[in-house]
């Protein structure tokens, strides 16, 4: 079966002014408002600083002054945007930035990034822009134009490997596999110790986890299916540095790397990256919205003779 | 505006007891066989071997035993195929061969390579291959399983080349071109010296050329709009020959390279490849029709900070 694992990601970033997300909306009202994109919440965890779910299709953050929320699959996060955007006092929203990654299957998807990005555009104007080239791996950033000027200090870092090594992708999905037996490949002793962990084992494959500590938090989401694997993590821990094991781990024949506000983007992961990587793409761009945005792309380099992939005419129409 | 260079592509083998492709069937018959995937006969050049019509979507040859269909856009070729077998008499195909290369919108095309392959199928029975991975540059292989056992001298070479370097895609985009011009560009003189040319400049931009000497040909198609240009060459002449010249004109990001029956594909295209062209996938295969397929795709090395691409909102919903 095919899973399109790649997501959908906004964040939405209130004014100061506003009273608290976390004590003004209950679990109800996010339920509602995933419910939009076709999501359902598994679970939560909680701190004083942030709220996190664990949805059906990936997760949702709330802290007191913004949302993050990642959805993968066919959802249609876009609309459970709108929703959230008609629910409060517009003169509160800062600023929405949308990503989109291209999916491997874009013609099984039930939106194009440009319909849903003129739907927030309709909301307020913004401004769309494509990292990476359209034959290869990219990612759409859209963002509101407007006076709103981040927080240089606000970084955050995206790791997308696609096509995991073929051992760890049938062991993932031919082994059950247990909360415990996930969180010991990820190393996440190494990667977030001490950090509160919800995670979930979805059936027949996959695997999605939040962690927090304070205002920091780390989501992974895993499609271990063969042909169209594909991991993400995304944090506002330097990820960058845990490149290796995350590479020695999953063996991915390709990655990309995004990161907001990290000002040493090209040299961290230069540093960070085995030699049998090869850069494919780097962009770098100061969105006008007081953002630096950088955009790599790895492909892992041949090192065999392969074989084509044989693909049964009878099999799932969604398989390629 | 969008248009997709990527072709799907048709061969179709005939036993030898039939009369000759040639002169059994008229142009009136083969206008009628490509009108069935929305394509129109531009123009035609003509030898004793083979004929080749320059089509409004690319191409189609016809030699005494045999016919080389190439559609791009969205053009539905497996209707033009399903057609011409249903004019002929079925206990004379030996093979048909069908591939297609991945899109840069798949989204937009009007059918999936597995509704093709089904329609194939239904035919005759058949084997579906991808070469190359979901999430990079890949090409599917459709192939009749029967007796039939290919010629190991049939060879041919495709080289595919993806975004042509920005000033050759302006300028072509830009500035007037004339068959001559394009000629000229593509040093046809040293690729091809003393065939029968037939060319075709498209408005507002593009160029189409058929090529024959003898049973031999070359076929060009040339899509230069920046962000998405596209060059194939298709041939039965040594491609991996003159890759270094090719890639010397276009500088492309990127290339893939297919071969049938090259015994030394990996040697000869290593020769050739310039070194600042990584190799990201090579690929083989013994098909049971007796055919050896080789596939290759390099990426070219990255020697810049790229800028992303700003994208219209306003603009052709088409475009990305």
């Amino acid at each position: 079966m095919f899973f399109e694992g790649s997501e959908k990601k906004a964040e939405i970033i209130l004014s100061e002014q506003h009273t608290s997300l976390l004590s003004q909306y209950s679990d109800d009202f996010w339920a509602e408002m995933v419910r939009h994109c076709n999501a359902q919440i598994l679970s939560s965890t909680r701190n004083s600083s942030v709220t996190a779910y664990l949805l059906s299709e990936s997760s949702l953050f709330v802290w007191k002054d913004r949302i993050l929320i990642l959805t993968c699959g066919d959802t249609r996060l876009v609309d459970a945007v709108i929703y959230f955007l008609e629910q409060i006092d517009n003169a509160l929203v800062e600023q929405i930035i949308y990503q989109r990654k291209n999916e491997y299957c874009s013609h099984l998807q039930a939106s194009h990034v440009l319909d849903d990005t003129k739907k927030l555009a309709d909301f307020s104007p913004g401004k769309l822009l494509r990292f990476g080239e359209l034959d290869a791996h990219h990612s759409y950033f859209y963002h509101m134009e407007n006076n709103f000027q981040g927080d240089p200090e606000d970084r955050t870092y995206e790791v997308l490997i696609y096509n995991i090594d073929e051992t760890i992708s049938e062991r993932l999905t031919n082994q059950k596999q247990s909360n415990q037996d996930f969180r010991q490949l990820l190393k996440l002793d190494q990667i977030i110790p001490g950090f509160q962990i919800d995670d979930f084992v979805f059936e027949p494959f996959g695997y999605s986890l939040n962690a927090i500590s304070g205002s920091d938090y780390l989501t992974i989401h895993l499609t271990p299916q063969q042909h169209n694997s594909y991991v993400s993590f995304e944090s506002n821990l330097d990820l960058t540095q845990h490149l290796g094991l995350l590479l020695d781990i999953f063996a991915p024949s390709s990655l990309d790397i995004i990161s907001y506000n990290e000002p040493s983007f090209a040299d961290k992961i230069k540093a960070n990256m085995p030699e049998n990587y090869n850069l494919k793409e780097l962009a770098q761009d100061n969105l006008s919205c007081g953002y630096l945005v950088n955009y790599a792309t790895y492909f892992k380099q041949q090192s065999q003779l392969n074989k084509p992939t044989t693909i049964n005419l009878r099999g799932e129409y969604h398989a390629f």
